[in-house]
């Protein structure tokens, strides 16, 4: 395959409890990080609420603009969750009830904890293929390139791990950070020229402000690890010059 | 003014670092909270890279279909702060030095630290109104109904203080929440019957995992707190019937 294509991903965050502010979403660092290790590059994100519709118009516009689409949330087993309905229906296909699905939430449930509720959680667009679900049984599932994961992080993160191996990546984007106690505004226009000298790299400032005062963080990133290191000799060297100090993040 | 309608609001997160998992958003949670205060409800974020035209596009297609966009980072005086002159683009307009923000900037920084990079601050989109910034002085700005914002969740915080005042809001809504010992399928097909008599309530059921065990909290959501009180009152009585126990959440 050609090297030089980005893989590209999108994920859809389902649910009116992030939102809402009531949760604070723990996915989207953990999908970014475990889909760069294969080379695949997160390129957007959407949080969207428990709406039929709204779910189906923004799975549609991002799978055809995306490689891959991950979808976190809605999968379980009360009335709020319509993610699945509302997959199958952007995919303009029946939702029926998977008999390996059934099958693995009859044996993973006593008998008497099994009602149409939980069983509710079989149900998935026709054509669907099932995703392993280790922590608490109820799978997921792929339609196409679309993932369709659960919101809890642990659970989530349980089926990203089977998905992972399956994935078709580029290159690895690899990162070398800097931290100085220099302001974002005193490296900035020496930083610049360094950018313009090496295109290939994206480096990214990011200030950080605590106790009253400002440090910045500078962060290449590139498949190149020689790059990084030519352009990151060239960011220190700066520092220095402008009277700065490299500091380590965590001492701010 | 027609307190049925609810007033809605998008959030463009605006950050290669939230996308590369570098960077947890802060900022999301802390906007939906404030926003609901004054009767805005936060429908939709979305998180996308340091790219203009990505910027431009998606600037432009929330701000048709929202009352408000509230964008956070870029605005800062680095070569990948682009928000501003995306901003420009998105709506036709040419950017401007604007010498109020150039005043403020020039009366913050000593003499011999104004630069370029950090004149380049006082850039905004013509026409532009600024938005105070009491932490680093550097101004956000709002062009009709998008208001640009810093991406340093203290900054960002300190914008919104005076944004809140101008809004127009609709009505706030309210939320109780139950936290019960049973499971999430446990309490399901009961719920859906509740959530049936109550269509005015948006009643969503969150599971949590924590060693081991599930325990689920559902929050009951409306303008209405005596329509909340009497579908909680059914809720705890339901979780009674399957007995189950209502437990502290922090205690889980």
């Amino acid at each position: 395959m050609d090297m030089s294509t980005p893989i590209t991903a999108c994920l859809v965050i389902i649910g009116n409890e992030i939102l809402s502010g009531r949760t604070v979403d723990a996915n989207l660092s953990h999908l970014a990080k475990r889909l760069n290790e294969v080379g695949v590059q997160l390129r957007e994100a959407r949080v969207i609420p428990d709406i039929e519709a709204t779910i189906v118009a923004t799975v549609n516009a991002v799978r055809a603009q995306f490689d891959y689409v991950f979808t976190t949330g809605g999968i379980g087993p009360t009335h709020d969750d319509i993610t699945s309905a509302s997959i199958a229906k952007a995919f303009g296909v029946p939702i029926h009830r998977h008999p390996d699905a059934e099958r693995i939430l009859r044996e993973h449930y006593p008998d008497e904890q099994i009602n149409e509720a939980r069983l509710k959680m079989a149900d998935v667009p026709m054509g669907a293929e099932l995703l392993d679900n280790p922590v608490s049984s109820a799978p997921g599932f792929r339609v196409e390139n679309v993932y369709v994961m659960a919101g809890v992080p642990r659970i989530m993160q349980a089926m990203l791990d089977s998905i992972i191996p399956t994935l078709r990546g580029g290159e690895e984007v690899l990162s070398v950070s800097i931290t100085t106690d220099l302001a974002e505004g005193t490296v900035a226009d020496g930083l610049a020229e360094i950018q313009a000298r090496y295109p290939d790299i994206e480096i990214g400032s990011y200030p950080m402000y605590k106790m009253g005062s400002f440090s910045t963080t500078l962060v290449l990133r590139s498949p190149d690890s020689a790059r990084n290191e030519a352009a990151s000799i060239e960011i220190r060297t700066l520092i220095v010059q402008l009277d700065g100090h490299l500091i380590t993040p965590e001492l701010v």
